[in-house]
């Protein structure tokens, strides 16, 4: 191995794939999901992968930083956070959608380091011949746990044929979904999205889901669509039923409001977002688990730094997800291989993807697990022939920035996002 | 590079090298400083070096951990903690010195894995051709600053013609001292290990080091040699002449007791010493910066996720040290040169071991700095015959525990060791 393995060139691609509509506390999922690729060359048979997203104030950035890493050697991870510190300078892009908590320049740089830390392992990993997870502390569980992920949602999309989920809009439908994704891919726990109906209809469905799998741990998640005195009446409503609660209410005095009351643990990926929260978050007990999430926290070291504090806090860690594709995949089982303190199953809304992916032999998800890669780097490789149809479709799909609100407010006009709604 | 490089062989070989007589809240240091000196084989040309304590008790975790490794893979660090975690069994070894503070199973388990981490890591950047510093997330400083570390101490041992140094036990002899080093080593800052004499006696040393070197920062160590009332004395008395003040007080309530009341900022590396001391130390507020240590901080990965943890906090951040030689200098540098948040100049006793080395051509201070090497690994290499000199020493000088109180009571035999004493 030479001691310099300089980078050559950076690809940015941005890709859309179908997205079903699926509901959260800010409208509703519309067609076209955005991601984008990042590859990273070294030489022909040496690219390293990151996958990230795809909304236009993003992906101007991630341009930015691309053109700033010419000559980097893979290894020097520090130069690739202080190039790109430098190209995109002091800003703060924040997710308009409000999904994944609030904006700041820390955040921001965090969220544009990623992918290139991601795709730098990978190319560490083939240089040195071993798997990413090796150079994260090495890995500690063959197997990743996930976790299905069931989302209120329509048939199909307003004008369009009904997917193959179909409709889900009551406890009824949600036990069916269920049934549906465990049956495909055996996930031994559950997570629900709410702040989509009354906090009463989304306490049904748990309950109909406890007495359709009575063994399966179950979560709620309504995206901060609740005040503290409604989460916890919830809270309290819902003993019994729920390993945890994840974002019952917006920030860290609320959490620590309801923590203080509810009889489960608080989770989030909305209130602790960045190493700068989590000070004010362990003071006054806000959350119980961290939902990690690389493509925030700066990236998979960052990540497993994250990781050690959560451990010697005594708080739980578990991972976050957004609509995401195989190299995402790939580097959260990763990452949660050298994790010894992962706490609980992962969230990942690849099923939702239908099949579609930008990576040749994507992981599978096989008894609710992924199977640990321990081929050098990611163990994923690019198929070019899926990337050049994903960003032909994000060439004609007209979406340049995520919008639930928006497009639900296409057929609901008197639609507004309210924060908390309940 | 393969898939896999198994270790085949670890030598552990107990080394002694000459240590003047320095003086410490426990005793004095005695004729002889024992360390261990571990090399990881994975064939004739590549050999992974490591540095650690030379203790009995220690060295038989130590020697028991090696003989686990046989076939580790270098990259695996997850397994190397498993195989030593099972090797080792849940043991409690104290430094019965106790001058790093309270010892525990998770501290015991951190220090026999360092060396070993250490050497892994000085492998995987020699098959990756990449310094560790590299594998450590990058080098942000070419240059790591160190303090001149001052002792009260004896003429020389008694019987012994005096050393280089000559006696230090007041204000003039301390300043003398201080000049010695500087001229000699350009150090930029100042420690005075305190705990010595009367706490008067030792303010007079710094006022005295305050006017004879008016420019540089001071600090002072007593070594929990105080009551927290003494403790809040001294730092009203040293208000102005301090950059921080270390372990004044034993215990996190103490030092917050005396964190809350003095002017200048605690350091310690005596009552946080292992990732289960952080939560209260934080709660309380007893500390404003930490002294990592990678010998019993579990190696350098687990140092640097120390480092995020401080940065997260606002915790200040520089290292401790004790008697070592020039693996633990690469080591430290190499650690230092890739920590961000490195806020004060790191301690070292290297000064005091006169020049005896285990490598060849150890990195040398000047200007008070050391270069961080860019070259494969740790960027020194182990001289087969000074390792054979020091290991004779080992065996002849008949010292197989550090006890600086039994020695001291040899001279003094009235002397018994108080904690606090004044």
């Amino acid at each position: 191995l030479t001691t310099s393995l300089p980078v050559l060139a950076v690809t940015v691609t941005p890709i859309a794939f179908p997205d079903p509509p699926l509901l959260n506390s800010a409208g509703v999922h519309e067609p076209w999901a955005l991601r984008t690729i990042v590859q990273v060359h070294c030489g022909d048979d040496l690219i390293g992968l990151g996958e990230t997203y795809g909304d236009a104030p993003h992906l101007a950035l991630v341009e930015r930083a691309a053109a700033a890493l010419t000559g980097l050697d893979i290894f020097d991870v520090a130069g690739l956070r202080s190039r790109i510190a430098a190209a995109i300078g002091v800003v703060d892009s924040p997710d308009r959608h409000g999904l994944t908590g609030g904006s700041s320049t820390e955040k921001t740089l965090a969220r544009v380091v990623s992918p290139f830390e991601v795709a730098l392992l990978d190319l560490q990993g083939q240089a040195a011949g071993r798997p990413v997870h090796a150079l994260l502390g090495g890995k500690v569980r063959d197997t990743v746990p996930f976790s299905a992920y069931l989302f209120y949602k329509w048939a199909g999309h307003p004008g369009a044929e009904p997917d193959e989920y179909g409709e889900a809009l009551d406890p009824a439908g949600i036990v069916a979904q269920a049934h549906r994704l465990i049956d495909r891919y055996g996930f031994g726990s559950i997570k629900l999205k709410g702040g989509v109906f009354p906090p009463e209809q989304e306490i049904d469905a748990i309950r109909a889901l406890r007495a359709a799998f009575p063994d399966l741990p179950l979560r709620l998640d309504p995206n901060c669509a609740w005040t503290v005195d409604t989460s916890i009446k919830v809270a309290e409503q819902t003993a019994g039923l729920l390993e945890y609660l994840e974002d019952p209410t917006e920030g860290l005095a609320g959490m620590a409001e309801v923590a203080a009351l509810a009889p489960m643990p608080l989770a989030t990926n909305m209130c602790v977002v960045r190493f700068g929260d989590l000070p004010e978050a362990v003071a006054r007990g806000s959350v119980g688990i961290v939902l990690a999430d690389h493509h925030y926290w700066g990236g998979l070291t960052a990540s497993s730094h994250l990781a050690t504090i959560c451990r010697t806090w005594g708080i739980g860690l578990s991972m976050h997800s957004n609509s995401h594709l195989g190299i995402s995949l790939a580097a959260m089982t990763h990452l949660a291989a050298a994790t010894p303190n992962l706490t609980y199953a992962v969230d990942t809304h690849l099923p939702w993807q239908l099949g579609t992916d930008v990576v040749s032999e994507p992981l599978s998800i096989v008894d609710g697990m992924t199977r640990v890669p321990d081929t050098p780097g990611l163990g994923v490789r690019l198929d070019p022939d899926a990337l050049a149809r994903l960003h032909e479709n994000y060439r004609t799909c007209g979406i340049r920035e995520r919008d639930d609100t928006g497009y639900l407010r296409r057929f609901e006009p008197g639609y507004t996002k309210r924060r908390p709604r309940w």
